[in-house]
């Protein structure tokens, strides 16, 4: 599947970011050492960074075949790793340097970013999401679409009776009604997380649409430009308070 | 081989640096593509940069390896990749930002970097070598060793009569009679590049050694930092112009 959207992505008619999570590459170790949460009070010297360098190689396997599907496909990938160019401060992205996606665009090339164990000024490593990327990147670069793919075909609307429906137009009242899930949180916010940040995309002047991976073609629409099927959060005018309504 | 190397490195009593080179994994594609020099004339629009992503996908494997072999030994590594922290300018290194390694060690784990692909202010994208990294951490890190591990166990003497002879101690007259290999030259410099390289180590007060990766136990006694057989640069005093006797 990794190979098909890599050649989906092969399609896209201008300069492209890609970003890809953890999955089950990174979660279940970053649950594990508890990467996602304040070092625990007994946590011993070291352990977190030994979890540290477990996760991030692991991630890692996952994105060297990303990369490889990509320059296979004929996409002259470039690998950007959030490891030595971002940093958090207690779970909270605080520093991000865009100049090595800007130097990959800038030589031709495709930056292929992911989600990743960065250093963190008060816990000493943690989380940093890709969607938390997107929306950081979207303020750095002229982006004019953000498609989140995954394996459902957009928000599933809360189950009440008949068939499962996905929300077509995403909003803040929505959000507010999406629960935390029960039992143990997903490390990097879940769907309430990527719905959080495709708001934020909208917000700021960038059309988001969380799409399904699983259809064969609906990628490669959507990076020529096409409103696929899926869930939607379409750029906002700017309001009072300046372009694309940023927030404080 | 790969696996007994990270355990020796796993006996290191204090913090340690890993490079590594792109051996067969990068210095073929580097000089297909021809990135050690510079762009053709007649090169084709993205052909160069095609090359770029192809050679760095490569090197990422052995990256990789490399990367899940230490952490497997023991060693809390952390992959820190020049192509997002160095830029060249006409296959000389310009720009290098030694934060991630900073950030590393001081979360308590073993930057790894390596011979990469990076953006080239003047040719687009071409080559760093591992050499020319250690001789720049040098002077941004407090180091106090290098160690160079090969396939042989030092400098080869230029051959005369009788068996081959190991060069214990290298000097600049040494040097000057290295002659540039014939034919295809290395895309880094060869045995003549690490010479150097070594030279500059010595010059900016880091022993430098060059020693077998073959021989059982080699590297553990030398990170540990006993003198092992091999070709040794010592660090030598500051000289008149000032520590070190950096060079202009």
């Amino acid at each position: 599947m990794l190979r098909r959207l890599a050649e989906e992505l092969a399609t896209a008619p201008g300069p492209i970011v890609v970003l890809h999570g953890a999955g089950s590459f990174g979660h279940p170790g970053a649950r594990q050492f508890g990467l996602a949460a304040p070092p625990a009070a007994d946590d011993r010297a070291g352990r977190r960074a030994r979890g540290a360098s477990i996760v991030a190689a692991e991630v890692r396997r996952l994105h060297l075949a990303v990369l490889r599907d990509l320059v296979a496909a004929g996409v002259s990938a470039a690998s950007v790793p959030p490891a030595t160019l971002a940093a958090n401060r207690a779970g909270i992205l605080e520093a991000f340097d865009a100049a090595p996606f800007r130097d990959a665009l800038a030589g031709g090339r495709v930056p292929v970013a992911f989600g990743d164990v960065v250093p963190d000024r008060a816990w000493g490593w943690s989380i940093l999401s890709a969607d938390t990327i997107a929306v950081r990147l979207a303020s750095e670069l002229p982006v004019s679409r953000a498609i989140f793919v995954s394996d459902v075909p957009g928000l599933l609307a809360p189950r009440t009776a008949g068939p499962l429906r996905v929300v077509p137009e995403l909003d803040e009242t929505l959000w507010e009604r999406l629960r935390p899930a029960p039992g143990a949180p997903d490390v990097t916010g879940g769907i309430r997380g990527k719905v959080s940040a495709m708001l934020a995309l909208a917000r700021s002047g960038v059309d988001a649409a969380l799409i399904s991976g699983l259809t064969d073609g609906e990628l490669s629409r959507a990076v020529r430009g096409e409103s696929v099927y899926g869930s939607w959060a379409h750029a906002r005018p700017p309001d009072a308070s300046g372009r694309g309504g940023d927030r404080p």
